[in-house]
């Protein structure tokens, strides 16, 4: 559901799966709904059409996985995913939101929670970031650790090796005034990093009371070309975006994800200061919308496995 | 179970957690059985004595989980194993056979987990190798890739950061001939790098049906000093090893272990070529005799709430 640049990305990952079988596809948007997928894709995708509605893609099937990837927030996708519930589905859902919403949303969590107890099926949110990156392997890494006394994760990405729409949602080629507006309309910046921050102090058993972020811009220092248009000297290259979480005061983890035109040395980073310490690093790092394709992907058998209710990644295995 | 080098640090990570209570020790060796814990691990460790027998030990009490690091070989341990699930215990060893025990002994393998189920408890083997470094924490990455073509870790550890034990057990000081004895007699080398292996082939989704594995001394190029003892120049610094996994002939999983003293560069790097393909390094290397005292003690709480049987690492999930 949500054929969108990242629904496509998980139907060819879903397509190319062998424990996949893709049944059906969802947008109700009219540019795409009616079309066949195969069309829209431009890869052989069976021979079914796109529906406006879940309940018309699924008829009757059992044990069926919904891969969503309609939004980031929320509160907007929550009708989707109860919906999906209802017709006794579980969803593996890309909505950054979703990745820990007793965060931001203890309501709707609580609700969404409910209703997958009722279906006796299984939400889970999951993605490159938040959900892999930044918690579920810090998480999984700190098992060889005692005590953890900090960490700390850095992400940089080099915008222009990413689509436009990623580009235009950090801020690249904004003037700083025009780059603050769109932080207030919540229309730049990065969606899930405290998420992230939260599931990394549960993953590594450290109980954080309280969190903050921050998001400033990255200017250009000169004329960058490469991206999908020219960012000038002195506009906004990108965005820095740094959130903690804190225990009585003190920083326990810190999260920095640079997302930036030009960003230099892009890699993951992740540092934990424990016995033993820990410091692992991605040099490149790791690619996004297809890792958040295959993620989705392969956290769907494991779904159907798995108890009911609304999970975190940190309770997938390692595996297959 | 097993005051040994790595039971005494599980036993001290044991004690740092707040998560376990540590209700006895246990070890058959007449200098250890009948001391108090306390003056062998030389930190408060309660009143407790070691016990020479698990029973003795355990007493009456549910929900125990028997940490048990008492041999690598399968055979020698699984008497240990089913004593523990005959009690009603759940058991998180570090006998790198059990990592992967259809490998080799598929009848213990089926002996344990029928055991296990009729306990209605769980058995696990963990550690940093086998069990993380080069079977987990790979299928853990693998989880962004969609199919995989092939992968490759490289683990190199200077044996003069660990243990005399270790150094000896990888040939240092050794002559060549020494060395293939010494193999012959399976009294040099690590166990568990074919386990890794099929682990990773599981956790990743390929289907090897063919193992291979090959060990070879590592020559001291001038005198090293720095270990527990010198290992003069022509000597056996200590062994490279390499486990393979095929698929009708083509290589698909490549393991190799170096630990030498004076080993260059030590670390750990996994390359997955698929789509993404991924590179993850750790300089220096995960620590070993400690980290995999941690994983066990980590382990020791997510088995309580595992399914009963014999599962593998690939089945934890991230998270504390």
């Amino acid at each position: 559901m949500g054929l969108g640049f990242i629904g496509q990305e998980i139907a060819r990952a879903a397509l190319q799966s062998e424990e996949l079988e893709l049944i059906g596809a969802v947008d109700k948007s009219p540019s795409l709904a009616g079309k066949k997928l195969t069309d829209v894709l431009g890869i052989p995708a069976g021979t079914f059409k796109i529906s406006s509605t879940l309940s018309q893609a699924v008829g009757r099937r059992q044990g069926v996985v919904l891969l969503h990837a309609t939004g980031s927030k929320l509160p907007q996708v929550t009708d989707q995913v109860l919906e999906a519930l209802s017709l006794g589905m579980h969803v593996v859902s890309t909505c950054e939101e979703l990745s820990f919403p007793w965060f931001n949303y203890a309501d709707l969590a609580e609700k969404i929670e409910r209703a997958a107890q009722r279906a006796g099926t299984t939400v889970i949110s999951t993605g490159i970031n938040p959900g892999f990156v930044m918690d579920r392997l810090v998480a999984t890494l700190g098992q060889v650790c005692g005590q953890v006394r900090h960490v700390k994760v850095t992400r940089v990405v080099d915008a222009r090796t990413r689509r436009e729409g990623l580009q235009r949602k950090v801020g690249a080629g904004l003037t700083e005034d025009e780059f603050f507006n769109l932080v207030d309309q919540e229309a730049v910046g990065h969606v899930g990093l405290v998420e992230s921050t939260a599931l990394c102090a549960l993953g590594l058993g450290l109980d954080c009371d309280d969190f903050e972020e921050e998001l400033t811009p990255v200017f250009a220092e000169e004329d960058i070309s490469g991206g999908a248009f020219l960012v000038k000297k002195g506009r906004v290259a990108g965005m820095h975006q740094v959130a903690v979480g804190l225990a009585e005061g003190q920083e326990k983890v810190r999260l920095e994800l640079t997302i930036a035109v030009g960003a230099d040395d892009p890699g993951d980073v992740i540092e934990i200061d424990a016995d033993p310490p820990v410091r692992l690093s991605i040099p490149g790092g790791l690619s996004g919308d297809r890792a958040t394709a295959n993620l989705v992907v392969n956290a769907a058998p494991r779904v159907t496995a798995a108890q009911p209710g609304l999970l975190t990644v940190l309770e997938l295995p390692a595996a297959r």
